[in-house]
């Protein structure tokens, strides 16, 4: 009989829905990044659950504001990627009882903050004694079933884009769990960005509403995976005409000895939107995105055929492996 | 600086409700069962998060179908104390990684029976590594906000009843833990209560829209705890004039060298609903509990001033102890 450890996380997934009754009440389908219930007039109440636990998912250095703000807004991604709402928060807490008075105080105050960023409030939850610290945090929100971006609606010909950089996750990492030492300049930026991620809430709320963005997903396993995600979902592949990387974190990568396409491809912990535009729209698409001050990075298009591939700078095509970060395989 | 061993769940709680910014469309507020979200026209979204921890919620001999099941009916009993009707479940799991495939099945099928059984599915949730095993439920739900019933209607005159029996799952639990004895035609009832909890969701559900209830909470805590909930909540206190225990189970506790009082007042883990009446209206509440197969049970009423008293055979009040099950100090 085989283990999670040999399973891994994607097959555990679907040995779990083979076992669970499906009804047209919900939408969208088991699989996407959030889940939803059909109230009735268009609208679909949102619902998402992601479970924050120390021993994967805090790196060290992270305090535990940090990790619980984390907790929350890894949730407020998926509702951003979706075009959807988030109007409040429930936070079950699993507590190792030697945590202290002054922890606690922290981790509401990170559950608030993280929450009110993006104005949405934590309305309840409830606390339980564990052997590790886990935070499990649900998003409520509201949608129209209109509007909401699924991972499933990218055609061949429409444009690929991103919400900002890659990589800068992939060395902050390194940083916090190697040590590696990264250049005063970037080392901030790459530390903000792993201990307190956004989530790209305002441009997601304002593409879907455009009715310009086919699919999308939020980046947290990494582009690639990402971009395996879409295409699995949407049946189509897709050619990146180039890696959303700057050329300083390029740079820093391979001043340490890293590939640039490595930290870009797969870095993870990232919370960039992921998405397609229809086509000849993109630069309509970019002018909303620009009016909520984010810049959207063109970086390929969608294909006919399933799969992913790297444009090479001789023209060429290279496959992009399909990897990114699975629980239980690390 | 005070550890959680020291402060105790409940003082935990009120620790973290200071640092949470509130707002008026949540209701009902923080510290009743549930949560909830007005969405407008005089409905409420309402939203349940409660998590089960291996090691505190799992007695032995409680397989892993019958935890998740658990984990699943734990939230819907919640909804129906407060006459909401459950819609939808998402599961976030922590999992040690050496489950086996067959214990990822068994899960699975013990979420998916939970909520089917109360006419709700599971439409999502995630999956994760923990170094202990946690089943973190949330159930979503819709009810008129007119109809949810508060733990703070309660009202001096009212009448205090319950939908079943105590003390079984405290005879259960000390099977199952402690190696206890039972009687044969005892112990299967007792594990039948402990390991397949079952929620009153159809007679939550009648009551609250029969307007006669008051206030409602579910008795996970114990009895005693779920009326110091509700005396609390409501500024009144309650009378017992008897206690909720069938004579077989009162005779075997005697039997086995337990108190019946104590089996019944401080046992946890059933789910019963634990309920006000409005004065007069008990015959009626009744008939319509019975209507759904529920036989209502009347066992004091609330008065004035708070506090818990149990009615001796001598007429004469005894003060029942306001303690119940407490994460962090068991």
């Amino acid at each position: 009989m085989r283990t999670l450890a040999e399973l891994g996380e994607r097959e555990a997934i679907e040995i779990i829905k083979s076992a669970l009754e499906s009804t047209s009440e919900a939408y969208p389908p088991l699989g996407d990044d959030v889940s939803g219930w059909r109230l009735g007039g268009g609208l679909l109440a949102i619902l998402k659950a992601d479970m924050l636990v120390a021993s994967t998912d805090v790196p060290p250095g992270m305090s535990l504001y940090q990790a619980a703000r984390k907790a929350v807004v890894t949730n407020i991604s998926d509702l951003a990627a979706k075009g959807a709402r988030p109007l409040a928060i429930l936070a079950s807490l699993g507590l190792p009882r030697d945590l202290t008075e002054q922890d606690l105080l922290e981790m509401a105050r990170g559950l608030n903050d993280g929450a009110r960023e993006y104005g949405a409030y934590v309305i309840g939850g409830d606390t339980n004694e564990c052997q590790e610290l886990v935070i499990a945090c649900y998003a409520f929100g509201i949608c129209r079933e209109g509007e909401l971006v699924p991972r499933s609606g990218a055609r061949p010909g429409d444009v690929l884009a991103v919400t900002g950089e890659f990589g800068l996750t992939y060395l902050g990492l390194k940083a916090l769990i190697d040590g590696l030492a990264l250049s005063p300049g970037l080392r901030e930026r790459a530390l903000e960005a792993v201990l307190m991620p956004k989530a790209r809430l305002r441009v997601g709320l304002a593409l879907a509403r455009s009715g310009l963005v086919t699919a999308s997903v939020d980046s947290s396993d990494g582009l690639a995976w990402s971009l395996v995600e879409l295409s699995r979902a949407s049946k189509v592949g897709f050619v990146l005409e180039e890696l959303p990387i700057r050329p300083d974190v390029a740079e820093e990568a391979m001043r340490l000895g890293l590939s640039p396409e490595e930290a870009c491809l797969y870095g993870g912990e990232e919370y960039e939107l992921v998405l397609t535009v229809r086509p000849g729209r993109l630069e309509e698409a970019m002018s909303i995105a620009r009016s909520v001050g984010v810049e959207l990075w063109p970086i390929g298009r969608a294909v006919k055929e399933q799969g992913i591939w790297l444009r090479k700078e001789d023209g060429s095509l290279k496959p992009v492996e399909a990897r990114g970060w699975e629980h239980f395989r690390q």
